[in-house]
């Protein structure tokens, strides 16, 4: 009976947390522990993406002094000050062949085998990436980091850290501000990191509003 | 003792799920028990989304028939049959004032406040749209579309459901074969769940390849 209660708990679970978290607007400050953070950034590790290719990097901020640089980017939101670290995630502004190649060598040396025997796999991700602008490839790396912040938000609210995913902030002035330029790099989205301020968040109590299952959802 | 090690199952089950899990090429054909698929559903609802707006729907396919003539379009590949369902992420190709306003009536009536309260909300979401090309309305749509998909992946897994996440398709030809356009939507990934076939998908002992968090992670 017992066992039978946990396993229930174990198969409920994510839907618990996904009903528990919600958009933090407020955070009261307090610190977030490392190893939680460090776990919330290894389930983005974790996250699939197209080819497995990983386009993006995840910028962690913890200093106080740069969040006050990157509050005013941000719309003077509060969250981005009282939140305990920003994850902001930056997508390539391309992807090239020269990436590519290195990837193909990663999967080599990770799994003994020799690159040659990937030719097909390196010229097929070649081939779609060429069949795009450069524009067109920031957006699909940007959205393969979105399933990596679908990912993170998961992982957030099971370690019961609050979490914000944000696109309110000025995306070229950010760039601009962390010189992300230079590591070809462009920010699409800031998750923030934290805990909820119960007496100062309005929506801490209010009642989440999702599509209706008729509308999200088509049965074929 | 025992309290211990259950809680340190939670703490780490989100990680082993996304470490259990694999882009599963080959699948036994196995049934998903409707009440695993109404699960990951019910987590793509749950999925945060900017603003909340949720601007896609999941056309759920499980009928063998649609299978077949979708495969043709998604290059062949063994899964879109092997699998148990097809979970096919549409965004909506334009984003409006219609929507918005829709929205916010859902809001509304879900926490008994009135629509004119949210006016503010209601004006910041339209300059936000107004500001974009329809291209990039739709993209944006598409992002959304990708967090939920990462929350899918995440549901999938800790139900120990297979999923392969898909962008290898052709999007217009499947808008065409679902007749997506009169619904106004774009399919961008298709999700297949069902389960491993452990004896003929070659990637099933692979070693899972991830970018070193070095390169992944930048520590601001």
């Amino acid at each position: 009976m017992f066992v039978k209660i946990i396993k229930q708990k174990k198969i409920m679970s994510l839907i618990e947390d996904l009903n528990w978290r919600y958009a933090t607007k407020r955070m009261n400050g307090q610190k977030v522990p490392q190893e939680k953070v460090d776990y919330i950034l290894d389930a983005i590790r974790l996250a699939p993406t197209s080819y497995g290719l990983q386009p993006f990097s995840i910028l962690v901020v913890e200093s106080e002094e740069l969040r006050k640089k990157i509050q005013p980017v941000a719309y003077d939101q509060p969250q981005i000050l009282e939140a305990s670290h920003l994850l902001i995630f930056a997508a390539w502004d391309d992807v090239t062949e020269v990436h590519i190649t290195a990837y193909i060598n990663d999967i080599a040396a990770t799994r003994g085998i020799p690159a040659e025997a990937l030719q097909g796999f390196h010229n097929t991700m070649v081939g779609t990436v060429q069949r795009l602008t450069q524009e067109q490839r920031f957006n699909w790396a940007a959205k393969q980091a979105y399933i990596a912040l679908g990912t993170a938000l998961a992982a957030a609210a099971e370690q019961k850290v609050d979490a914000t995913p944000m696109e309110g902030f000025d995306p070229l002035g950010l760039d601009v501000l962390l010189d992300l330029k230079s590591k070809s790099l462009r920010s699409v989205a800031i998750m923030t990191l934290g805990y909820r301020d119960e007496a100062n968040d309005q929506l801490v109590h209010a009642k989440k509003v999702r599509r209706a299952k008729e509308q999200l959802f088509i049965q074929l």
